[in-house]
């Protein structure tokens, strides 16, 4: 029988297991039962990988995050000039708003979480200081804070709207935060 | 014995104890009975009050995200001139993002049912229609839409930061987003 040392995907199959359990039932609903079961991996193999459902639950988490910020660094990274940075902002907000109703499901659960517990806001606090970094490679600190906050906002609000608004308000409001850049 | 015909606040101590419940552990640590042990009520009453434990929630976010409207229109109707409104965004900002963590909890939990269940989704939409009408009384609809974003994101990031921005940010990416109204 395979064992987590000859198994090197093993690890990578749970931490999507998870992901995927709480995108369907919530944090409260993950066991590690459910997860083995979901993963196709011995229960046994749980507990060689990880210390507990808490480095578990934070390392899904974080690898969740670093997906985010992928799709970030992806829009952003291409951007030579400020107006097309502009306009990998306003992709950026579509794009997210647009996407997988998993992740936004995630990214929910992830903040419920950070707002009741501080290990988790940890998480969030890093995951915020890298969004920053990414956009202050095309705005001055300041600006990046705000634009950050407005990619946050208006992402939630279109994802959770009947009729979400159109391409030419996100440019607009992108547009007059960094209008000073 | 008192019916809950005779206790007019008993429903409203349900629905209460209900948001307090979920508050510290969650909604899916929700049940009839423990809502009835925190409200102080016989458990038999609560089939009186409410048809079911989902309209109980759904009646008790209701209440919260009115209670959030009623910070919104507390601050907003304060204002007479264009400058005092954008003073009255900030000072909103600043207010719900050092509020209550109760507050900042069960905002999540709300977005995060509204992520997976559209009859949730219908109760943050009507809550996102209010609250962009209380910003048109000050600027137009589309700056309404962009600063409500604002408000979301800044308040969030604000709430979960370690060392949160201060007011002079927030009041200048404000005075940015209306610089036309």
């Amino acid at each position: 029988m395979a064992t987590g040392q000859t198994d090197p995907q093993r690890r990578e199959r749970i931490l999507a297991a998870a992901l995927d359990l709480i995108a369907d039932d919530g944090v409260a609903g993950v066991s590690h039962r459910k997860i083995a079961t979901r993963a196709e991996v011995p229960l046994g193999s749980m507990t060689y990988h990880f210390s507990g459902i808490d480095e578990l639950l934070r390392e899904a988490f974080t690898g969740f995050a670093r997906h985010i910020e992928d799709v970030f660094a992806l829009h952003l990274s291409r951007a030579d000039t400020v107006e097309q940075a502009r306009e990998a902002v306003t992709d950026l907000i579509h794009t997210l708003s647009e996407g997988p109703r998993r992740d936004l499901v995630l990214a929910q659960e992830l903040y419920t979480l950070a707002a009741r517990h501080p290990e988790y806001r940890e998480l969030t606090q890093e995951w915020m200081r890298r969004s920053r970094h990414l956009l202050e490679q095309h705005f001055d600190p300041d600006t990046a804070r705000q634009v950050d906050a407005l990619i946050e906002g208006m992402t939630l609000h279109r994802a959770l709207d009947g009729a979400p608004h159109d391409r030419e308000l996100t440019r607009l409001a992108v547009a007059r935060l960094t209008a000073a850049a």
